[in-house]
């Protein structure tokens, strides 16, 4: 397909399903024009990995030809002067931005309007809810989006996408909105594991294309309350992909065991203090479940922020404690299956713990639950272990047959 | 004095020494007024900490009232849509954005206008130059700063005045640009400790007022190659300073050696990530300087960035090797007094290290140099120990018996 054809394609399936699934805040067809010819006027021999593929864009990331509402109407009218550095190397690769997809208000738990791709009276879950059901339903091959506490995982598994936040900092921030600096990690959605490996790889200067690990390596279940906290539909979906493998246990003692309680302090306290200009100028316009964190933020005290990041420094110098002699920690992407709409856009109960220590991080499609929507298998690897990361996700990949359509 | 006495005072001081020092890019009367009204009108009762005091705020950081010029004619009409939160929250204890202070070029070695306050052959350091500048001239009490290498402890080391860069992470920086996330701190200016303390305090929902320490704690020199590089009126200066204190040595063997260098590739690496937009879209209004760092950072390879952050992971969860038994360490807070301005604007190598570690640091006044400009002495203290380490400077500045005006 040429970048012309594909920019079709996008138009084709975002008419014909747009307006039941309200995946994209922004699209401008002039836009994607401008860019089209650009575009087409590289030389062959100076074409970018992602050459003419198009690509929607969380709408918390700045773009400089499209508006940047945040999800939410403090941001109603923000046209930024410029590209966040990782739109600006998408357009350096190739990429076309599409448009802007659909953000929870400013990346937290209040959902906009995108419903699931193949069930409308769910959710497709959230922050990243635009980009997930943008790629499930056809609309792009990729799209971008963030993670603070489980943003790309929990929606890539709800709407059966793959979804993968490289080690936390590699993909750079500059014009994203700050939300909790600490956590705060972008992270792609394409329907294999390669794409996202090209993707990603673009976006910090690696090469991670590969071919799939050619066997399993160790793998440990995170086990812990996370287990706990899933259904047994995504329980027995891991188990399922993990049948015949020996698979041990990660460490969850101390100081791994309340992995989900620092994340969630930390997000707090940092989410409150990086939206005082909202709460100060803007409090009203804020949803009351976003009015409720700046009221927990302020709960949580300086002395035990600092104790907070203390503890969070030492246990990501220890990481091979929790790892042992696993490469792969496994454990499924979400609780179940995605919530009905009304219910919110799900836990990130099985992602927190991860987005903390940094580790990068996939979830692929994973089998059927109950009520015929997608489970995920989520994987994790050492900080900087990317590359083997997405070979043993490959790996899995071909193993589950995941249905490339 | 009343707030408005306070910007009266302000306006004289600049009205008479700013066409010689150039400490501003952005000043704005009306929108001082408009700030005035509002600071008046609060009760007395609901006054915060800064109330009406005047502050200046760095050309790096968001301001909806101010143009945001970043120091670089690519962002010469830039209007943010909202305040930095760092700037959000000194509203918020109650502080008056006096207007914007000249920067280096995106917070890096190109310097704007600005020139020393005693000697305006002279630089006043970088990259938050017209910050220090305007405390140290009198035009503000109060300014903000940010230091990615040796930009808050540099200047205020050349310009006589009090710098202090809390903990890296405590003062937010959404609106922020960012250059390099692992090492960029906002840090602030004042004429003494005190006024540093309760300024970085409110901004950090921190109290961190406290009387001056009552015994010198245990000190340490920081030594290795910082100390080879120090004039040796710098280290004199010191010495001084030190003079009949027990004073050890901190530990400078791995990976306490080569701190240096491993500052300087993460910094490389991650402005060039961060600058994707400028050098996309504006490589040919970058200085010569920005454009080398520009191609240095492509030269550090991400395998090497990735063995880097993993380093100064381990050195960080190892700090409490390097300060052994002492609570503080010290050296210079620059080579010597400020370079001439056609120099450039200083050598931050006494910065580097501290700023990596996130180290709260300070810079103190410490006499004045063979040519007739101030020396810095520079204090650190672990992380999250800011409180102590301010109640040691102000011990120091007792000592020093440093002028007030």
């Amino acid at each position: 397909m040429t970048p012309r054809d594909r920019i079709a394609a996008a138009k084709t399936a975002i008419a014909a399903r747009e307006s039941e699934i309200g995946a994209w805040t922004h699209l401008d067809w002039d836009a994607v024009d401008a860019q089209l010819t650009d575009i087409e006027a590289i030389l062959e021999d100076q074409r970018g990995p992602l050459w003419g593929l198009p690509v929607g864009v969380k709408d918390i990331y700045d773009t400089h030809d499209f508006p940047t509402g945040e999800g939410s109407p403090i941001y109603a009218d923000h046209r930024p002067k410029a590209d966040a550095a990782c739109v600006a190397v998408l357009r350096s690769a190739g990429a076309i931005i599409l448009g802007k997809t659909v953000t929870t208000e400013l990346a937290y738990f209040t959902q906009g309007a995108t419903r699931h791709p193949v069930n409308p009276a769910h959710s497709p879950g959230g922050s990243s809810s635009g980009s997930a059901a943008a790629v499930a339903a056809g609309m792009v091959p990729l799209a971008v989006g963030s993670q603070t506490a489980g943003s790309v995982c929990r929606p890539a598994s709800f709407c059966g996408v793959v979804g993968f936040k490289p080690t936390h900092g590699l993909i750079p921030l500059a014009g994203c909105k700050s939300f909790s600096p600490t956590l705060d990690t972008a992270g792609v959605f394409a329907r294999r594991v390669a794409e996202v490996a090209v993707m990603a790889g673009a976006m910090t200067r690696n090469d991670w294309q590969g071919t799939p690990a050619e066997q399993p390596p160790k793998i440990a279940r995170f086990g812990g309350i996370e287990r706990e906290a899933a259904t047994p539909a995504a329980l027995a979906a891991v188990d399922a992909a993990l049948d015949g493998l020996t698979v041990g246990e990660a460490n969850r003692a101390a100081p791994f065991d309340t992995l989900g309680d620092l994340q969630l302090r930390i997000m707090r306290f940092e989410m409150r203090r990086e939206s005082e200009w909202e709460v100060r100028t803007a409090f009203d316009q804020l949803s009351p479940a976003y009015q409720q964190l700046m009221h927990d933020g302020e709960a949580v005290s300086p002395a035990q922020y600092a104790q907070d990041c203390t503890a969070l420094l030492h246990a990501k110098a220890a990481i091979d404690d929790l790892f042992g002699d696993a490469e792969i920690l496994v454990q499924p992407s979400a609780p179940g299956e995605a919530p009905l709409y009304e219910d919110g856009t799900g836990d990130p109960v099985m992602n927190r713990a991860w987005t903390l220590l940094g580790l990068p991080a996939i979830s692929i499609p994973c089998g059927i639950g109950p009520n015929g929507l997608p489970l995920g298998l989520q994987l994790a690897a050492r900080p900087h272990r990317d590359k083997s990361l997405l070979r043993v996700a490959a790996w899995f990949e071909q193993r589950l047959a995941v249905p490339t359509a």
